[in-house]
């Protein structure tokens, strides 16, 4: 299996280095670069592309910051191999689905990740756990500034980096966190939050990106604007809106409890009565009782070391991962039985919600 | 509290004598008799209601098989205690709305109780926990030839027992088993049984009586006919009836366990999650979860003590009872509050359901 030292090493999402926080689960920023003179990768033939795709992997490896990283070809990599890769957000959809001379070079920490012919020639991504865009900003400046030393990036004086897509043009950067917004989503909030970020020209996505829902009360929000406005300046401008969710959140949290605590208790409460005694649970159920167990432990009725926990779960227990863990493709619903198995195992220590006065605290 | 030595005493539905079986909850039967020359209690003015209870009272009372029983007129009683002893199947939900000059004497261990100006003026009652209409039979059989002896029973040599019900006519007996037949539910046979059972001139209902409805897959199947035959004969059709209903059920689990054993294991298990993890949980939802938990017991995926265990949860975790062990009435929401504390400390000591090579067993 090409991808299974990525599985197996520690990766900045499933052990990011820093304690996981609540609310702001992850930083990305990502950059849209293409290469002179080639055609953009949706309009060059696939020889230009197989050449756009040796160079870059040529180039790349053969850099300081991406020596250790592993290079993958995708039509090398079975479909199960790429699905592991989509649900670990190193990959897009759009790049599995694509036809020939594309690929993507991976750092062993995965926080640094650039995919080759996807919708451009190259699309930089680094990942941080928590709130975290200096660091993020830093990594993939500095990944940028080494590889522009190296490759010819199209770039206009004018419009700044060209991109296939008009709507990346400029910085070409997307910038995003992935929000956990339990509190707006019981509170009935996140329309009228998802419609005031889009008026101050954020977009808002679920887990897996556009078109994606917001399973797990989990939200992507990013930048909608890459032109006419610096990099760091479009950074400060979706930090702030960010800690205006963020606090929002908080307060949302805080009337939930005021207000409805018995039943999020309840709710919070069944979430891990299921995790530990399921037999058949569906990714997308794992992925909203985690998020009850994620906010278990915000609210101190976990014990702190389950957020990092929970963090990993997040991203084992998709259907790829709970395939490659079994060494193969398995039916769905023998999926569920394996998802639900890890989940008695992970949570079975777990002895009820710690709550002051309660029966079934440790 | 005048029921509080009921409560506290073992009783025959909380801690039968017998270890507690598969599918036969418990065995009762019901004589309906009349005192010469008294008026039916529907017909009798509130003087001759007294003046029956009063003569009744007295005279059972002195009787030596009722010698350490519980006399308790309905006026003395709060709506609470009134409530327990419906939930306790002690008395019927009329006889706590009839209107002066109503009682019940009750045995300490509550597997004989007779209910005064009821629909009839005496209703006698035996209960035995599991499938036992040979000892019921004997119990009220010998009972009720101690009464004859102290009271004038109304009686026709054409009819027999006059009762103020023609329904009731003749031997005056309803003889009925409370049934658990999850499978028969889980396998949507339910209306078919109901329907070959109505066919044979039985009656099926609910765990409260008519018009209760089947929560927790039990039934109450009782004779409809009282005239024209014998006791012993009604009985036996009876019997043959269940032991055919029970047989059906076990087809019915063995089919469940072939076709779908994966999901009714997870429901199982999932029932056991939030019985050991839930924060609110109404009335009926509670006997549902009991009820997937005693299927449990049946299929060995629970140890045996807790059969005894879930049958006691049955009733204690009635609206009546929960509040009666908080000492006053409550609010449902805080019943459903005091209902999941119960059980979370009930079933906190289960380590998942026991199954084969499965994680999460003990």
């Amino acid at each position: 299996m090409h991808i299974l030292p990525l599985i197996e090493a520690k990766s900045e999402l499933t052990d990011g280095g820093l304690p996981p926080e609540p609310i702001v689960l992850s930083t990305r920023i990502r950059l849209a670069r293409n290469i002179s003179p080639f055609s953009f990768p949706g309009w060059a033939s696939e020889e230009v592309r197989e050449e756009v795709l040796d160079k870059c992997i040529q180039t790349l490896s053969a850099l300081g910051t991406l020596s250790s990283a592993v290079a993958l070809r995708m039509d090398a990599l079975s479909a199960l191999e790429k699905q592991v890769l989509v649900e670990r957000h190193l990959v897009s959809r759009e790049l599995t689905e694509s036809t020939g001379g594309s690929g993507v070079i991976i750092t062993p920490d995965q926080h640094l990740s650039i995919m080759v012919n996807e919708e451009d020639h190259l699309r930089l991504q680094a990942v941080r756990s928590g709130f975290n865009f200096k660091t993020a900003w830093s990594d993939i400046n500095t990944l940028d500034t080494v590889i522009e030393g190296e490759l010819d990036y199209a770039f206009s004086s004018d419009l700044g980096y060209l991109t296939a897509c008009p709507t990346n043009l400029g910085t070409g950067m997307r910038a995003s966190a992935m929000l956990h917004l339990p509190g707006l989503v019981i509170q009935e909030h996140m329309e009228k939050v998802i419609r005031m970020v889009n008026q101050l020209g954020m977009a808002v996505r679920g887990l897996f990106g556009e078109g994606s829902e917001a399973t797990g009360s989990i939200f992507q929000i990013s930048n909608q604007q890459t032109l006419g406005e610096t990099e760091e300046s479009i950074i400060k401008r979706l930090v702030n809106i960010l800690e205006a969710i963020v606090e929002q959140e908080q307060n949302a949290r805080q009337m939930v409890l005021e207000t409805k605590a018995a039943k999020l208790l309840d709710k919070m409460g069944r979430a891990l009565g299921i995790l530990q005694n399921g037999h058949l649970l569906s990714s997308e159920e794992a992925m909203n009782l985690l998020s009850l167990m994620r906010l278990a432990v915000d609210l101190g009725l976990l014990d702190e070391p389950y957020r990092a926990h929970i963090d990993r779960l997040f991203i084992e227990t998709q259907p790829g991962h709970i395939q490659f863990t079994a060494r193969g493709e398995i039916e769905p619903g023998q999926r569920d039985e394996q998802r639900a198995r890890r989940m008695r195992e992970e949570f079975r220590r777990v002895d009820g919600l710690r709550i002051s006065g309660g029966g079934a605290g440790a």
